[in-house]
């Protein structure tokens, strides 16, 4: 049985001065190998990662394996806790409005008086160290950015509470070579958002779709965690040098939120257990996988249907079908139209599909205004 | 083809000076018959109601029927345009938080002060009226009652926001024979709140479940729209006449809210439909109604289920499904308890039911504090 | 210096498995004397009673006096902690839009299944008991009253959170003589509710309002602390004893809501030491009080002005300001009956008194629908 | 008297199918001078710009001035009519947490198949026009600009609401050369933002504050006006020949959200005319302007102190107010560090000043987190 150890962190004290907390659960095989950050629950609805994690721990605990695995279920207190009638309201910070996943740091992208880091100086001065060295070199920095910029943000006595709360998660994933972001859509299909650059490592995922994202800052975590990997391979090449990005980060989308099953989080956690397997995390031999022929998009090609008009809308099609060119995707109720017998008919509308496309998810509401999100769907797809 | 017609009723300026309106849609026979009133979106998320009226003003549009019929779909559009992240957050006013559906009045408590009426001397008046005339006059009085208690409110210039909603609700109802308030549950079954006086009335509905409620009130419309006529009735048998109570109110619970379904409410239609058929508004066999064993508890048995501690929950039962005492009936995930490996296990407990039961609905979010809903119930159940 | 105690108190674990704690903190001067109860921001907006607390935890810190007082400040830490933009959410539950402080418990009109007690066999066993030994019997049924009704509650593993929350504090304040529950209004003057058979009591505040309520049950926290007191007293004179109700409670609102001063609490705190002089609490002169010249008005004269139509609303008078009958009390603003520069002019409206009357409060917001509230004001105003 | 004329829009249709309305206010002159665009109530509690467009309607109606003005007022209606609690909940977009002052768009910046233009190209055409000439001709590309944008957008059916919104506002301001868009803060002082090529400008306001911002983007709505005028200039200079910039955009802050004020619109509305005079609209005297020696700041010296901890805040300097270095700013209230008498002190900490400032705005709510606003003030502040 390997060692779990438990580690508190008080992240937010509320104004009648009780805390919330993040408890990192820390999984050490005592062998050289990958460090793995699986973090589950920033958007405060999206619940089903949480289970995964309770799977993988169970099978980390029993099963040998290399490297480390820190596990942080319900990343975001304030976010799982923010309820406005049943549901849980928490995409945003109530107060800010700000996204929780859109508030991560690019720090090859700021002042190096924000960060006591400069780029080119550490290539420079790394440019004949062994690649395990530059990779170890740099985690060690990427935790001392943290630290710097903190400083930097609170020297008004505190920070903002959104940026805390990123930066801290920025901080804990620091030294690792793998980073999984635990998701979930509104009513959605199981996907990967994957940097171009691995996404043949994404297939082992064996995931149904895949959204193939560029190597670019949008501010969510996983392009946090790959940027100033994909900043440094530049600097070397730059300089002269190749020097091969074994990083990933992923985020993984498991399905609904609002839910969990643990049934399907068995199915998950052995999906992530097969790319675990593929990065070296272990080597033993993953059953049982779901049988899938993935289907991949460009993250150009991923693209929102928009209300045309308020109403309420029927959805045609389900999360991972697929609908052609021309087909009645949504049909939406309202009476405006309707003045008697004859405009009865005029109650119903269709909205019909532009192009061929797979749903990856819908709105978790039927009643939409104008210009609301119906649903999301992938374009232009192709075979993984 | 019979006619519809559409009246249009501004309910509220909202403070940029655009008003939400009602649209009520009257189809009118031209025969004597019944008056039969059906609203719904009462509370903003409960939708499929408005898609029933659809599929039953279609019916209505081009069968022969007797009486006349006011549908108020989008009865409460406060409610419905109400956003909270992409959740409708419409159970209660967003501003007094009080519930949509508690807020009637039970004009025959009130002093008459308030309703210009007094059902003993109404009564006096007319012991010796048939029974025709009794219930003509008394929807006359009712309608009266409406405008006597509007005036009594609105002193202060204007009235409160959510009583101007319900008075003019049973305004509307006041002439009717028959009062269908068409709601949903959270994520739930079809089932009935039905009074005790016309549970056997209710069996025409074919629905799964009926919940069998006191001739009593508690704020609701089905409540506020029998009361005056189980009053009627009851002040006659004191003044030594029977008058039969033929008025009939029912809360229609439609399934789960957030979503509406073309399908499942033509299936609804249906039921409702053989309902009136059982209450003479037309006489058109309905076919293909569901064939189900319809199972009723009385409210005492309506039981809830709390969440015993904070986590997220697995329902193991869905709506409408049976268990046992001693089931599972969910699992609960928290990492707090957990401190090691050694107590892993502890990330999940079970809640067990106390006494065997079918599921009507459950919350509608797996993530849940202490004290919040989990499920509710029935007990004690018999064959309808 | 006399002892303070703090006792801790879980009171909800929210989703992520943290705790929010209630702490009471116990003041003892080790005399006989009467039990005192504080309690503070019921309702999550309402703050200024927290300061006021510190205010008199340091009076009874240093200062002789008679019983004991327990204070809870904070007593509600999800209505504290409840933000939607920058504004605190807390004056109904988020879940389920219950009013904090309507679900507390008229324990004496229960059956006595729930409550394990019978007030009619009560005062039969204690017709001839002192009036002491009477209120001593009497609080220690009522705590045990608290925890058969829990009991009755919780049999499906556990209760309601509203309840829950009401519960406790309702228990906690069992053994009580006198309680105090501080509270403050939207944008409000300070003003208290006292009960009519307390009302000559309630003088001793030297407040500049007051609300004489009945004395009978409306959900609120003072009604259901003095309730059982009344219907004692009753009893006692149905079975032929006259027992004087010493009992005595209050909601204390303290202005206005979402800010504090401690300079307006010190004030606030030498009112209530100068009540609790006159209940015999202790016997030191408070200099310094307000000069103010009381004024009161029943219940039935507090009136509400509700807005007659959507707009912005200007208030021309603020709280504790006095207007006449045809003063214009507010102005609107809409542009949406302007169409040109003729009808520029209708851009405003006014609102004008009905009567004479006293603002006690107005809306925290000039942004108001049709039928929200304007100011609740004191009609038939007389001298305390 | 001037001609006011109105325009309606419709801008969103809601989930009831009712629609929320613009209504644009245009007086016209009659003479050629400059066009003015003045919005107020982008989020939805910053209301007092509403009451300031009444007052310089007013104005307008009956003075002589050059050109023309659009008024806006209520220009989001969305964002005033959102309510929790009572409160208006309308800084950012309730479904997906978008800042309504935030989704402007940088056209200049976009790719030419977005806009179907290319600056580079305009520039060469009319290297030789007079600034006159290229001015008119630029105005009439940014209201094509919008258009082509538009219709990029919507290419599915309909684009998003935010943007919707933002992109109309852009499209009626894209013929000003004065582009006025009135805010509040929260608690708050009167203050404008301008940009620093305009900065001699704003000093006829005569508002107490100025806050200077640098030429760039960041979303906002005078960002988003001024900024294809820098680059128009820049890309003249960049081809060799100086034209100079008339155009310019300020936010006006109104002091504090959630109340209008009259007679302060009158005072408000003086400033814009006083300013307005200073830009040629017209030449008439405004006379009992406010007697203020202005203050600037740079942006980055616009600071924001956050809370250290959880608790209830008495904020001891009010927005206008300049406070040194070492000053007690604010007190926090708690009770978590209080286990006895001894430490009741520990109930209450202090915030200090870090450096000299002046406080522009604080917080609306005494009720605050870790990590949320207290305060934000000017530093380093000179005199305009």
């Amino acid at each position: 049985m390997n060692k779990l150890e438990r580690i508190n962190h008080p992240l937010k004290q509320q104004p009648n001065g009780d805390w919330l907390w993040i408890n990192i659960f820390r999984c050490s095989s005592g062998l050289e190998g990958p460090n793995v950050h699986i973090q589950a629950n920033v958007h405060g609805a999206e619940l089903q990662g949480n289970a995964v994690i309770f799977e993988l721990m169970n099978w980390f605990k029993t099963n040998p394996f290399k490297g480390s695995i820190s596990f942080i279920p319900f990343a975001n207190p304030t976010a799982v806790n923010q309820k406005s009638g049943m549901y849980t309201q928490g995409r945003y910070n109530p107060v800010s409005g700000n996204n929780w996943n859109r508030n991560y740091i690019n720090f090859m992208a700021l002042d190096s008086n924000k960060t006591g880091f400069s780029l080119e100086e550490f290539v420079k001065e790394n440019i004949k160290a062994t690649d395990e060295e530059v990779r170890k070199k740099f985690k060690t920095e990427l935790f001392k950015i943290c630290d710097h910029y903190q400083n930097y943000v609170e020297q008004r006595a505190h920070g903002p509470e959104d940026g805390h709360f990123n930066l801290l998660m920025q901080k804990i994933a620091s030294p690792s070579d793998i980073v999984l972001d635990l998701h979930t859509g509104p009513i959605a299909a199981r996907y990967l958002y994957s940097a171009d650059y691995q996404i043949s490592s994404a297939a082992h995922f064996k995931f149904p779709h895949v959204l193939e994202i560029p190597s670019e800052f949008d501010g969510a975590m996983d392009e946090a965690s790959f940027m100033p990997w994909v900043e440094l391979t530049k600097e070397f090449k730059k300089q002269g040098r190749d020097l091969k990005n074994s990083f990933e980060a992923y985020t993984v989308e498991l399905g609904s939120e609002e839910r969990i099953s643990f049934e399907e989080a068995k199915l998950d956690a052995k999906c992530i257990l097969n790319f675990l397997k593929h990065k070296g995390v272990h080597d033993i031999e993953i059953s049982d996988l779901p049988k899938v022929e993935g289907k991949k998009s460009l993250l150009k090609d991923y693209r929102t249907y928009y209300a045309p008009k308020g109403g309420l809308y029927e959805f045609c099609f389900s999360p991972g079908e697929s609908f052609k060119k021309g087909d009645v995707i949504a049909r939406s109720l309202s009476f405006k139209q309707v003045k008697n017998e004859e405009s009865l008919s005029k109650a119903i509308e269709e909205v019909t599909a532009l192009e061929d496309g797979i749903v990856v998810n819908h709105n978790t509401s039927a009643s939409i205004a104008s210009g609301q999100t119906l649903y999301q769907v992938m374009e232009n797809v192709s075979n993984i």
